[in-house]
């Protein structure tokens, strides 16, 4: 790819900076209390310019909320496929979950707490109708089910949403370089989730 | 108790009404968004009325903030004192917790959005030192790796923040009137909590 020359940084390059800025910005002040104005101050922008790229503060935010969504999705479908049997793949699924919590802490806060702050209409857009992550949860849980390897006493969209709490929880009190590494928390997590729901033969068969 | 009279309310009836009040108004716009004077409209008071009660609107997110806490952790200890042992306490921890969650959907929502909002040292006053939500969980299953219940390879400042994240995480999705109860809630969380942890002989021995 040849870059347009001289000084001016290419478009795409412009604009993965003003996202992480972007994210930033919205982490640190809320999405409420932050402006373009602060976006482009950071960036050395002039506002105006800003609106080469976007046509308002709510597309920055959507861009920031959907691209974490979507590549955390891509992580967890990608597991949720790998061989083994869904407990393993939900194993998996929870240690990859876990590991891009842990290594996308700030767009995941601001995923977190400033989904509301989109309309209805680009939050469905953003989430599918089916709130998609935790389809590929209870997905594995129901056919860990129909294999015998999960309890039948447990309700799939419970334990989905219980192991969705356990795992994103990470974001508010992981920090890099602290008691724990993110392998760690991952594992330890999947473990506990899988035995919590595993039946008595399917953690025999485990050995654990 | 005698009323001071008239159509005057107690002062610590005035005092309920505007800590309810605030409650919603920090749900609905944020604490950054909310101000004194949609507080005092809400309650049909004169803004300036509102400092015979409060010196700051940060007084106000304090007492929001701090009752939720105070209340929720006076549940859990009580019910971590119950007879039982450490499992069977835990169990009814985690009960405990979740039912208050769900009965206090509001203020929990405040407690967890605006804790930060907070100065330090309030934040401090809030939580204790030693987080002592934390503490109540990490101590039952420190007791629990003690008397052999609970496995040796977890740590249990990782199970109490799995246990945390799970239970917490139902501020988000729980609707009175939806599809789950709390007490179903809370009963399947608990029960998956528990399991996650617990050491094969005492599951043997609890018959699940």
């Amino acid at each position: 790819m040849r870059r347009s020359g001289g000084e001016r940084k290419p478009r795409e390059e412009r604009w993965a900076e003003l996202i992480e800025v972007a994210t930033q910005v919205f982490y640190e002040k809320g999405y409420d209390g932050a402006s373009l104005q602060d976006i482009a101050d950071r960036l050395g922008m002039l506002k105006g310019s800003l609106y080469y790229y976007i046509q308002s503060k709510e597309d920055l935010l959507f861009d920031v909320i959907s691209s974490v969504h979507r590549d955390g999705l891509a992580v967890i479908r990608a597991r949720a496929e790998l061989p083994g049997d869904p407990l393993q793949r939900l194993e998996n699924v929870i240690v990859g979950h876990v590991e891009h919590t842990c290594r996308n802490l700030v767009p995941t806060a601001v995923f977190l707490h400033e989904l509301s702050a989109l309309p209805p209409d680009r939050r469905v857009e953003v989430l599918g109708n089916e709130h998609a992550y935790q389809g590929v949860f209870r997905g594995l849980i129901e056919a860990g089910q129909a294999e015998g390897l999960v309890r039948t006493d447990i309700d799939p969209r419970l334990a989905a949403l219980s192991v969705l709490g356990s795992t994103n929880w990470v974001y508010r009190w992981f920090r890099p370089g602290g008691a724990f590494s993110a392998d760690q928390i991952a594992t330890e997590l999947a473990g506990m989730a899988v035995r919590g729901i595993a039946t008595p033969d399917a953690l025999a068969a485990r050995g654990v």
